[in-house]
């Protein structure tokens, strides 16, 4: 019991997809009581997480930026990038929980919502067995794309498919065949491919392009509109389900 | 020009799975902002959304709870329920398009993420193309269920697969299997045929099965643990991805 009274807590807080407004009351209540915020960012970057949550941290709050390694020449699938990463994700979780035994609170930022595809959960995996922790939800960059395009995603009993744009061409064509709607995310340079997916299944006409959906510069086009296959890596296309309802039209409107 | 200056805004509002501190900073804004609250609810129920907000509209702003006419005895696939269904969104929607047109800004609250299976989508649909629209996005019912677990849903390239519950048995087996990650919404009564495609698919042993996600009476428990089949209609069932990952294991903590 003594233990467990100067333990601290490990608290995934989500911080939505961009829009400073959209943390949730709980979020900031968090960022002020923490005693460490942790974020995961690139090197030579406070990342978008830390950005979104500026002005919310408590001034002289300790913060543990834990920057990945330098790992972009090496390819993904690379035996070498796989041990450097989660040699980074083991080291990472080591700090944390040096803080977390001294009985400090970590909150760690996560972009959009923790465990939804969420850096943080690397940490959840090896320490939430270990000490009291707490997940703080976020609204997710795909809820943050629909809603700034005013595109009704899914609506009564829609199957709702959310897939990967590094995904084989043939098997993310069946995939779109086989929903009502479907949320593609890491688009970047697999534009092409996800187009001719698109295509394949009948979907091209209804995907909705979003770049840096709920951000100040951000852009949504109809796919089908867009001239050139340029796309930032975490762009997301939205293919809307919700057809042939009687009296009901689903009329997006883009941004 | 004129008349734009006059007219009012409607504003979706996602008040978040039912933790009043879930309401985003935006969220919170537009309530105290607003002109008009309305609401979808049950007859003679004031409706989760509206309870969720309750501390953050502004003394003497007028309600406008927009009350489900009483369908329960119809079967929902009958004509008589589809018409009087429709005739009720488009009275809905008359009465909020009156308020935006007499130059009122419309703060319309969706539990959960507006567009995302949200009764606001029906408004949406009928006056987005007529008035000044704005969405604020919510934290989902079911970021809610897999925060409160402490379930890391997907990671990396995972496949996540949202269902109905509705939906046909031989059917749910097969998307099931067809799957990283699954979310199973509207359980209730369908739980038992829900189990039988869970162990079809070899997914009932990963399965756990959440009861008000985000509520103070919120339980969950692995599925196959699950004694009897009794379960409200909002519970949720999760089955996670992000096997196989080397060096990492995906250890939930069940609440």
């Amino acid at each position: 019991m003594s233990t467990q009274a100067t333990t601290g807590r490990l608290i995934g807080v989500g911080t939505g997809p961009g829009d400073p407004e959209l943390l949730t009351l709980k979020a900031v209540r968090a960022l002020a009581e923490a005693d460490v915020v942790a974020h995961f960012a690139k090197r030579r970057s406070n990342g978008n997480a830390r950005a979104i949550v500026e002005g919310h941290i408590r001034p002289g709050t300790a913060e543990l930026p834990l920057h990945y390694p330098v790992t972009i020449e090496i390819d993904k699938d690379h035996a070498d990038y796989k041990a450097q990463i989660l040699a980074f994700y083991e080291e990472s979780a080591a700090q944390v929980a040096e803080h977390l035994a001294a009985g400090r609170t970590v909150a760690v930022l996560s972009e959009g919502d923790p465990l939804f595809y969420g850096s943080y959960m690397h940490l959840h995996v090896r320490l939430a067995h270990r000490f009291p922790t707490e997940v703080i939800p976020g609204v997710t960059a795909m809820s943050g794309c629909w809603s700034a395009t005013g595109e009704p995603i899914v609506q009564g009993d829609d199957v709702l498919t959310v897939l990967p744009g590094t995904m084989g061409e043939a098997e993310l064509a069946r995939r779109l065949a086989d929903t009502d709607a479907a949320v593609i995310m890491k688009v970047g340079r697999n534009l092409p491919k996800i187009r001719r997916a698109l295509a394949a299944s009948n979907r091209l006409e209804k995907a909705i392009y979003v770049e840096r959906g709920t951000m100040a510069n951000g852009a949504s086009m109809r796919l089908a509109e867009k001239p050139d296959d340029d796309a930032p890596y975490f762009s997301i296309i939205l293919v809307a389900g919700w057809e042939n309802r009687p009296g009901e039209r689903a009329s997006g409107v883009v941004v």
